[in-house]
């Protein structure tokens, strides 16, 4: 019934931009800015409409900023707006799953911020109803237009390494974040593994059907009374018979560490961390190669434009998108059984969290 | 009298676009197109209103492409065009010195492509009508916005390296330019090398007062016909007493390699080149990490944007611009002294020159 | 009650050569011979008198190749033989452990390749019998001597990162060895891993009190019907509450891979492979690193050389070995540990195996 | 008639060694040291029977370290010792022509370290001596058995890169020799450049016809009050008609800087400088590598083990030594010839010096 929506892209009555995508962006806080930068600046194809935040203040700055026309401090309005095609959802965490359903509902694609939810349920509410309404769904995992990890994906796929035996993900983080935030994050596993989580599966474009669980405080005590962990280590057994490690710190000094390598029959392919530049100093001290970009912000500056890239492309050619709902929804599986594993300390089937 | 002038950018009357600065382009070939793109789609204090090419359907194909909404056969409209506050002039090297002087003459702030001229004279001509109309003159040596070449010059004047004793300077194409090129280039010395003569001050911030050149043909015998060489070492000798080395070559197959290294008293810095990614093979064949990027419009793909917005911050700030003129002399002074080197087997003092 | 020994180094009647150690080596194979050429070529302190292996010619052999004046197809012999400070103990694992006793009981001192015994039972039996004749006891874990690691070991020691967080122990061969050595190997944790149990306890200097394994046939199915795995992933968890991930693979066409990685409050420290040389290869494929050395005794060559002086040094000194007979029980129980914990799904304590 | 000399090691009357050469080493400095040490202990293929020295205590004491059996004030002494095969010329500069001849007198093979001499005219009295008493000479240039430059001059043999276009050598020191050692060294291009001369020669199989060269006094201004230079730039033009350049400096805070680069058709190779260690620590410093092995010693140990090994091999297989008695002077002339070029300011060809 694609045809009869009435502002599907290529079918909206009136409209002078054909192969231009409408956008709102849901959430004005520090991704929602990245996305209007990226939407208003680097990608002709799209044009933001409004941008709503309940703090209407943030939204208006944002706007502002960045040359929006309108700002709302109701992001339900959004939804009602027929001059838009597809909305970012870039907004906190607990209120994915229901503005993914009222988007859909209004026929609006949809861009959403990982995680969808951090209960299954609300995150298969949300995919029935993108499915329902046959609109696109794309989830916000960046890394996967990340040029490295995406260059060690697809030497995996063009055969370089062979049968793939074991996946390495390292992640840390260069500082935690406040306490008040890990408090609201759902934990580590679905807070910050769950970008490995999804990493895992798309290097060796395969499920992963068991997880085993680590976890430690080690950075500071405040997460423990937090409830949380800030140290992990999880092991992947994939249905494919490989296996993965993904380790997971929420510090690391020298800068934001994120590598894979993937060993298989014929050998490894891995990636290193970009750097501000590829200056060296020798000095008394050592040869001194420069540190990694400070965090995600800086690392993944072209990844979320390539993200968003690939979701207008795939609005504007109606084809599939790069990473779907259920993209979306098996890393929370994935996160779930970990935590389960942590607490009993044994394997986890996947199929005992999502049967 | 810059107060006088119709159209600086900071006094033109009616002009809404304050903070904006009007371009023409003049050339649109490969590099007249480079600057057209960041002109137009990443430099949002830059507005081009008019590109120009002797073959006017080069200038209507830019223009179209970039959304420029003029384009003209006849370079020289662009000088009477009140509406325009600068020129890139990015046509044949023949060209430069007549138009920076048409352009000065007229009131145009000037950004040019090196070099300004093959003799000195030429230049000369050229640097005395910029000064004398009291306009701003940039040239185009990109390389100094190349954050690693950057990175290293900030070094050594941090004092990281202490005194500077020897400035190593390698620069290689993938693969030389056609003969029908070569013979209208100027030679590799004011070509090629003229880049690096560049660097060499911009690295030390110091002025060279000798030279002693040796040239080859390695790479292909036609380039030997057409009276040049494609191979060279160049060894300088600085005002200050340091020592440096610059060689050239045609042919790197493994891709554009852009190094340089300066050791000082308290050790050295240098700069590696930069990689499309950082993926990493292990295989039964080594371990291989990705060439450099192909050619210089990947490599320095920012240096060409940051070039263009630090000349519009210099005029929009009316501050002296980072590359001045006697920056575009003094290179081709160098590549003259190189040239008499080679032919004498000599140092060359670059008073013998430029007296 | 050391003065009493009859043939304690310092002691011993008759001896002109003070300040140097009588070796009996037992077992000709491949690190016997290793032995037998450091310790006859390049450690001036020791004197090999004898070696024995059953396999009479291959003692033979081996004495004649490095100047041995005896050969004995009868390791038992060599406890009977005055001339003898200490025994290298090369033979088969499942002998370890009564000549470890036997040895004792002689009064040698011992150097004993790892691992001691496949059971705690026979472990304990043959350190009770060190203990109660109070002779040496050296575990070969020579690792600990390969200056990668042990720079990475003092790193930590020295504070340079803090108080540690996260070790990585990424351990792989370069081809499996044949299946019927698998089938008496005790199986990977014992065979393999245990260099990396004795790793992850040199590293922090500290134990590990819980494991969870997993395990994965890749490489060959024939190793899975030889009731062993080839591939595998622990998690290890320190008393001091740091966690570690050791992984293992029987193959890695690229050589010998052997690295680790411990991150900490300040930094992480590493370590990259040796390789036969640093040349750099750049060619139309990419830029060629050497590949690691090829397998452990490329790699391991000087540490297998600094083990043994260590050895002699701590006899000649009489000062406490640095791998000590609790250094070669401790990774057997964490390899049993290992071992239950894959057949089980669960993270196993330490004290399940070692009450 | 090779057979007739009395000591020939093939068939020197009354010799139970068969297989061993019987060395005298004159000289018990630093470089003397080096070889008595690697003689006596490394090479079983070698016997020392007298070190001699004009500080006879020097002599002494070497002779004690390593267990050699006579020292001697008068190097002239060996020269008519019958039990002697070879001689080590490790004493200074000045007295290695004449050794030479008095050796070659004497029917000794020899072993000379560099430079043969400071004037043409003693090198080639010194060669004559060596051709008309048919006895082996090799020079010391150890750097060609360094595995990284031989791997380098191996891949290029190979074909790997091509035709050769441009090479590069980078040599520097940690820190200057005393002034008393610069007074008597002959100069940078003699004393310190002379090896890179050599690398020169060694890395593409080919002479060189012409060099130029530039120097200049950065490190201390006392080395110009001894009449030399500490850091240099010298220009070569080989007869194939490819260019190579050489850079040198006597500090690098950092450690013994030692590397080539050599660029052909079909890519490049080159080396980087071996490290005590592979560890690599990433702090908020940055990533911090090792530094370079400190000094000659260091970084050369197994090549000058290796020379030794191979003068060893020449003389008991009677082939051809590795580094010739013309391998020798050609160093010399070409350093000659840049002292010339230096002075004159101009290129100097091979046949002004060597005609």
């Amino acid at each position: 019934m694609r045809d009869e929506r009435p502002n599907h892209i290529h079918h909206s009555r009136g409209t002078p931009n054909r192969g231009t995508v409408r956008f709102a962006i849901i959430g004005a806080g520090r991704i929602g800015r990245v996305h209007a930068e990226n939407l208003t600046r680097h990608i002709p194809e799209a044009e933001v409409i409004v941008i709503a935040d309940v703090f209407e203040e943030a939204a208006q700055k944002t706007a502002q900023c960045f040359g929006i026309p309108q700002a709302s401090g109701d992001p339900a309005d959004v939804f009602h707006n027929d001059s838009i095609d597809a909305v970012a959802i870039c907004s906190s965490t607990n209120t994915h799953a229901e503005f993914i359903v009222q988007a859909a509902q209004a026929g609006k694609h949809i861009f959403c911020e990982k995680p969808i939810a951090l209960h299954l349920a609300a995150v298969d509410s949300a995919l029935a109803a993108v499915e329902k309404n046959d609109v696109k769904l794309q989830i916000g995992f960046n890394r996967r237009f990340d040029p490295n990890f995406r260059g060690v994906r697809d030497a995996i796929r063009n055969g370089e390494i062979g049968a793939p035996y074991l996946v390495h993900i390292t992640s840390r983080d260069p500082a935690p974040p406040p306490i008040s935030y890990i408090e609201m994050s759902g934990g580590l596993f679905l807070d910050m593994m769950i970008h490995d989580f999804d990493m895992a599966r798309f290097l060796l474009d395969a499920e992963v059907e068991e997880v085993t669980a680590s976890g430690a405080v080690r950075v500071d005590p405040a997460i423990a009374q937090a409830g949380d962990i800030d140290t992990a280590v999880v092991t992947l057994r994939y249905c494919n018979g490989a296996l993965g490690v993904i380790t997971n710190c929420r510090q690391a000094v020298y800068g934001y560490d994120q590598k894979v390598e993937v060993l298989g029959s014929l050998g490894s392919v891995s990636c290193e961390n970009n750097t501000p530049d590829r200056v060296i100093r020798q000095t008394s001290v050592g040869v001194i190669y420069p540190k990694p970009l400070y965090f995600f912000l800086e690392r993944y500056q072209l990844a979320y434009a390539d993200e968003m890239r690939s979701f207008i492309r795939a609005i504007l050619d109606d084809t599939e998108v790069e990473v779907t709902g259920s993209d979306g929804r098996m890393p929370v599986a994935l996160a779930l059984a970990a935590g389960r594993s942590l607490q009993e300390k044994r394997s986890v089937a996947l199929r005992e969290i999502s049967p």
